[in-house]
């Protein structure tokens, strides 16, 4: 395996994988909704949910008919404030998308607006979603939940998904905060890679159906044992990991009339397909002048950046920091692919039949 | 040290701490709303949020004059579902309370409503808050943010609070989800308990100001080294916890108008009284119909209690539900309370003028 990787400019990635998406038969405006969504992704650095996943996961699950290309989503809504979509099976960007925006549109008016989201698909990185409110100057909120992979304290079957939540916050002259985040110790693609590398993985990932730690990521039986829930154990808070998962399977998938993923019935070629979000906005005028907001934000990152460090660490971040510095690098200088993945892209490009570009 | 424990009477410990609170210049009715919500975490087992704080806790604040007992709260809203307080340096429990009504009140009209509030004192147990919501068929949720005693990943100073988060979910038959949570690896009271009975702490609680764990509680040096954050070490997603501290440190100082603690300067004897709280409302049926989120809610506890065990563990509890058991056990058989508390009990009710009739 090569790790070689060429760098790729961010506006033509986006510019094919909307093309590959309208090939694979998606609407031009979704299309454009959904490669921005990911090449967002790739710019933070988040590779694991960049175009990496279009032809393997995205592009599969199309052509499997497993996500609805001309979804005509509903809208429930009984007060201001909060709704409740249907996504009609479709794509997750888009009905994510929509529904983000039915939240900000509700906070400009209220101060808050919360969206919850069944029937959608995988979204991608919640992240996305969440700092659409940014350029509203508002505090974006997104989570979804994803099929059970990660056990409860105590027990060794999954019965939560990963449940990422993620929030995203405006600063002034800083990086906004952007926390993204499984609720679990690490996400599933992390065992994925180290399996794919052949490397060990450390004790408190993951256990097996007996509750041991798991170190070789290929020995991880699919409903035998699972990742552990952020904290590990309960000595180390695992019940707030645990707890954590399980208030993203509430606001995601009670709140919003599908359930819990602890009682999916999901087909083998349904994994990782099923999506249900909660989306939210708070608009910080209705709270304090957006002024005094983005200086105090300024003043907190500051003196967080300021921290003394342990030796090899360079600096503290809050969250999103890091990040923002990875995207303005690869804005500049182009977005890294690896081979494997520049493989796949040039695949896609001959199985929708546009041309290869980037 | 005697671990005698005397059981005592919900009812009756309420009214007890109504009076003393009122002895101490608190109105009646603040004095009532205070009583309730400490018994409400003695009744939960969280006997470290109950009347154990109230003589050197909240007496001892009071009579320093840290705490305006006839605060004048004032309330900034510039829209239907958003609103700030400041609390005027009164009662947490009494300015948390009014916030809490606040919220819940913009929730039945507009289906949201979060309220950050400065300018308050400690209030306890988060989990009361949020749980006002419960009858009212509302998700509530509820934060503090606290001085900065938990390190930042890569640091060994102190940057946030330990700063819990809770939210509670009503369900139909079966007990409330109620999750309240230190953003840190343990809230600092284990670390207390530790010291007073002698115990060593395991390694991955806190370290020093070199980065070393420590396991002896008394090494604990204000200032130096700290807590660590949810999550541990990097590898097992220390930035996760220390995301969600910064989170509450966003929505409570920095939307409030008051500040980060990292920003915060105190005196020795204020530590522990600042508060800004964050409190919200989500309301169910703006969302989808009660009857069907409460059956949802039933079926997925119902799911987690259904599942097998590892060796040792009675049954996987949903958050609160082990809660729900002791509230049950305490409310038909007293609050055990031990012989020092029952002695601070006393002497408090002999300095504020009033019978000891527990």
């Amino acid at each position: 395996m090569t790790t070689e990787k060429i760098r790729v400019d961010a506006e033509k990635l986006i510019s094919f994988s909307m093309k590959a998406l309208q090939g694979l038969g998606v609407p031009e405006k979704d299309a454009l909704t959904t490669a921005r969504i990911l090449v967002a992704s790739d710019l933070r650095g988040v590779d694991s949910h960049g175009v990496a996943h279009l032809k393997m996961f995205y592009a599969k699950r199309i052509r499997l008919g497993l996500i609805n290309l001309n979804p005509k989503p509903k809208i429930f809504s009984r007060t201001p404030s909060a709704a409740t979509i249907d996504g009609d099976q479709g794509l997750g960007f888009v009905i994510g998308h929509y529904a983000m925006t039915e939240a900000i549109q509700r906070a400009e008016k209220t101060g808050a607006g919360f969206i919850a989201v069944r029937n959608s698909t995988h979204f991608g990185a919640s992240a996305g979603y969440a700092m659409m409110a940014l350029e509203h100057d508002m505090i974006g909120i997104a989570m979804t939940n994803t099929i059970a992979s990660v056990v409860a304290p105590g027990s060794t079957r999954s019965a939560v998904g990963t449940n990422p939540l993620a929030v995203a916050v405006p600063a002034g002259q800083e990086s906004p905060f952007v926390l993204d985040m499984a609720t679990s110790v690490v996400a599933g693609g992390k065992l994925e890679i180290a399996n794919r590398e052949g490397k060990p993985i450390p004790e408190g990932w993951a256990i097996d159906a007996k509750g041991k730690p798991i170190t070789d990521p290929a020995k991880r039986v699919r409903g035998e044992g699972g990742l552990l829930p952020l904290g590990g154990t309960p000595t180390f808070g695992s019940f707030k990991g645990f707890g954590l998962g399980v208030l993203v399977d509430i606001l995601c998938g009670v709140l919003s009339g599908s359930s819990a993923s602890i009682l999916w019935k999901i087909k083998p070629e349904e994994r990782g397909n099923a999506g249900n979000h909660f989306l939210g906005a708070l608009r910080i005028e209705s709270f304090l002048p957006l002024e005094d907001f983005k200086k105090s934000m300024d003043e907190m990152i500051a003196a967080f950046e300021a921290l003394p460090t342990l030796p090899g660490i360079k600096k503290v971040y809050a969250a999103g920091g890091y990040e923002a510095e990875i995207e303005k690098d690869r804005r500049a200088n182009g977005i890294p692919l690896n081979a494997k993945v520049i493989e796949e892209l040039q695949e896609l490009a001959k199985e929708v039949g546009i041309e290869y570009d980037l």
